[in-house]
């Protein structure tokens, strides 16, 4: 299988680095995988034979095969001899760009796309869904939501039998983080926060965690992907978690419970607000996990908890994903 | 597909149920069963040209392809013209039977199998497994452990890139409601067993589950089918729960710890034993709800949570297990 990578930063170089420590894996289940490109914003490494993942990890781009400026992925995708993309360039709930333009083209071109970008997704979904049919070619996105937790091949797959009637979940390990320090030590949501921050769970700018835009990002995405609605991030009722006090989370506490930043969508409702969850629930996860429930007509309840973020964490959903089409390629 | 069922209690109804139910769902991922025989202890159901499963629920004995008697499984598998069997007798994990013959008979004849009965597995699991290579057959035990969680199918396919390190999980809903009640309640762990006793979680003789026996059986089917070892339950390091006092669990709470009966497998070794669990752990789930966690190297803790008994939730298991199994076979 040819590969081309778009976008080379620590999710990217994560998957690169587990390729090479699964190569024993990859022969037992008959994937070759080829990288011929790999797309940075700045530049290219390009090599049609086969990129060694080895030297580029190490050498970046200092090694031979990198050409800087020309080469841009939204230019070469098209044209591009391969069969798959791993789309991994910074998620843009704006407009969607890059990965949007990267992500059609490459379906158009008749290339299955394996993607960690939430914005084309949250933007696009049904109009994706309708050019990766028409191709007959696959986008899968397991990496978009909950990090490592592989709940859309639990949907689609393992509960095939199940009618999923609700999905709620702890989708932001940022904000998870913040009201678990905040209900533990009673601290203030700036002080928590501030901590996040320090030990990199938060950055510089986190509205998008704290005011649950991210968390309804994913809803979205776990909403067209799993009950198969249309939804955009439009629909989302959002109610951020910086109106939450030490006061709340310990009153709360008293009566067994934990204030949780909880999305949830069926059939009629779709939001992301702060809940009282009872802390005997599945959902009552602390520190940056994060959790995902199923409802379910017949397993019932399924509940999956996992690390939300880490460049290897979200890699195992990517390698997963392409795993998953290198299969049916074989099959078929 | 031509399936016989082999064993027609609450599980082995539920499945027919859910298989009448999803009609439409099965034309759509092209699946056409076509249950050929049932069996049961006292006498069978055939039609070669398929059973009509809604008269076979409604009528039971008095459907006029109830044979009484005659054609008992064991005798009759390895002649009958199908494709699976699903082996849905009870447990006992002294010999194995009648399950044990069914299964080998089965794979012999060139059925795949899906089972439910944990006998077999625990008793020959390795043996099994060469039969069934050998025969180029499938054998699919998804509903042997936590009931509608879907842990070898999440092992098998959406962590394949993973190496498994440990497996840990609470796999006895009885004991864990047992330890939930005497927790929350502070009640003595005679009255929380009669009232589990009373609620039908327990059964008149609760050695099985008090004792670790049946939580231990599940871990060694999670040991040989993920961790691909050559255990029998004579490996496990089992302690039950009979000794725990409500003094226990409240100065476990005291310093945030639950006491819950934890199975526990890596490469070294392998115990049901009871555990503090701090609080706040993804394991530390009450009720009757059984929870999985397998250790990976690249996706760091996945933790699964579910209902780990229920004729329904069983057979969600079971049916995915087929689904598995049909999709296969059709690609092949």
């Amino acid at each position: 299988m040819k590969i081309a990578i778009v976008g080379f930063g620590n999710v990217g170089r994560a998957v690169a680095e587990v390729m090479l420590e699964r190569r024993e894996l990859f022969q037992k289940v008959d994937f070759e995988p080829k990288v011929v490109a790999v797309f940075e914003r700045d530049g290219s490494w390009i090599d049609e034979n086969g990129l060694k993942l080895q030297e580029l990890l190490s050498k970046g781009t200092s090694s031979p095969s990198w050409v800087e400026g020309a080469a841009m992925a939204e230019e070469r995708l098209a044209d591009l001899d391969c069969d798959l993309i791993v789309e991994m360039t910074v998620t843009n709930i704006e407009d969607g760009e890059p990965g949007l333009t990267h992500i059609v083209e490459a379906l158009n071109s008749g290339k299955d796309v394996v993607t960690s970008n939430k914005g084309p997704l949250v933007l696009a979904f049904p109009e994706l869904m309708e050019i990766a049919e028409k191709k007959n070619r696959m986008l899968l996105y397991e990496a978009t939501v909950g990090g490592a937790i592989p709940v859309f091949h639990v949907a689609r797959e393992a509960l095939l039998v199940n009618r999923i009637i609700s999905i709620t979940g702890i989708l932001n390990g940022t904000s998870n983080y913040i009201l678990t320090k905040m209900t533990d030590e009673k601290v203030s949501f700036n002080a928590a926060l501030r901590e996040a921050q320090e030990k990199g769970y938060a950055e510089a700018d986190p509205t998008y965690d704290i005011e649950g835009i991210d968390a309804a990002s994913k809803l979205v995405i776990l909403a067209n992907g799993i009950l198969k609605t249309s939804k955009s991030i439009k629909d989302v009722r959002i109610e951020g978690i910086t109106r939450i006090t030490p006061e709340m989370t310990e009153l709360a506490m008293e009566d067994g419970y934990l204030v949780k930043h909880i999305g949830y969508v069926d059939r009629n409702r779709i939001e992301v607000i702060p809940r009282l969850i009872p802390r005997s629930s599945p959902l009552a996860v602390g520190g940056t996990l994060n959790v995902i429930s199923l409802k379910t007509d017949v397993a019932q309840d399924i509940t999956l908890i996992g690390r939300g973020a880490g460049p290897r964490e979200t890699s195992s959903a990517i390698l997963g994903d392409i795993l998953h089409i290198n299969k049916i390629r074989k099959e078929n």
